[in-house]
Formats: C-alpha cells, structure tokens, sequence
C-alpha cells in the first residue's frame, strides 16, 4: 500500500473510531506514545484514552478536509497530517481542528500512533 | 536546552527569516529535506527555498499562536507543530495557518529541517 493512501486509510479508521467508540482507540497507541492535546501532555494509551473518553462531550463528527504524509525517516515511521472540521452534537458551528499523527511500524507489520498532537484552529 | 525553548526558539527563528529572506531558509534545510506546501512535495533545500521564494507575495508577517513539540524517536528528532496567523502585505486579513516541522540532529549538533507540511487553514 503507498503511504497517501494508507495515511488516508488510517486517518479514516481514526476518526469513525474517535467519533463511534473512543474507547477503541487504545489499540492504535501503546506505552510509549504521547498526545498532547491542547497543550496538555499525556503518555500511555490508557491514560491518552482516559482523556479523550472523558472530553466533555457526548457525540461528535470529524469531517476531513486534507491528509498530507511524508515518511519519517530509516525507521519506516510516517508522518499525517490532517486539517479538517469538528461537529460537537448541539453545537451550530464546527470547530476548524489540525491534527499530526507518527505512526511507527509494529513487529506485527501493522502501525501504532507513537505521537499526536491536537490543536484546535478557532475560526 | 530544554525541548519546548528549543522548539520556541527554533520557531522563532524560522519565522523571522521567512519574514525578512526568505532565501537563509536554506540553511535550515538539507538534501534530504522534505516539503510539502498546501499538498505539493517538494524535495532538497534548493527546491524548497526556490518554492518558498518564488509564492507570489512579496511581504508577509507570521504571528505564532501555539508551539507543541514531542520528541520523534531514538534517533534524537524533535516534531515541532505550530499554529498562528500569516498576514500578506496589502491584504486586509490575516490568513490562519497550521505547520509541523521535523527537526533532526546534524553532526554539528544542531539541527535541521528534515519534515515540512504546510497548510492554510481558511477561516
């Protein structure tokens, strides 16, 4: 698979998994990986996914806008990332997010999220 | 120096030289560098900073609002995202813009810009 299209395969795995089950993200992070989210710095998937589960809202939709990668370096991680619009339920406006995502290569062939950083873009 | 002054620091420097010559970009880039510019890829310092001089604005102010940085991996590599406004001369509004840069460690001991994705994020 070339690296655009599973940046996009992965970006949209993300982000129906975000916006249908949270909880579920904790398969793509392991213990080394690091979100920060709004400037906040948190490690580890349970404690990443701890935070995102507990984001005060309900219900939301992530509509994305663009997806660039590039690769990372000889260790075959590659880089995302995302621009794109996010729908809380109840709000009448979408907030304008960018995202960056390193995905690293599992032993398994697969790939893990090892650091993201979250922004929102107030429009 | 800690991360997140060296990030700042960087930061600070990246967009002080875009704003006033744009050609001493190249310095902070290398052979191996990679671009990519509102989706265009672009590759080596002198294919970057001829990209970077040729947009088609004379004068431009960039006004950061947010650094994060997270520490890319064993190889000593420092993902810096940053968030901010880019004001074109004789444009009545700021443009927002998001961009990631991925610094690796030379033999010098410094750094440079091995990853680069740039875009507007239209507000």
């Amino acid at each position: 698979m070339d690296p655009d299209a599973l940046s996009k395969a992965f970006v949209e795995h993300y982000y129906s998994t975000f916006d249908t089950s949270r909880a579920g993200l904790a398969n793509l992070y392991q213990e080394t990986s690091m979100l920060t989210f709004e400037g906040q710095k948190i490690q580890g998937s349970q404690n990443i996914v701890n935070k995102l589960t507990s984001l005060p809202f309900q219900q939301c939709k992530h509509t994305i806008t663009t997806v660039d990668c590039q690769p990372s370096g000889p260790a075959g991680g590659m880089l995302v990332f995302v621009s794109g619009n996010l729908q809380l339920a109840g709000e009448q406006h979408a907030l304008k997010f960018s995202q960056m995502f390193h995905l690293m290569p599992t032993a398994q062939g697969s790939f893990y999220v090892y650091n993201d950083i979250f922004r929102l873009n107030y429009a």
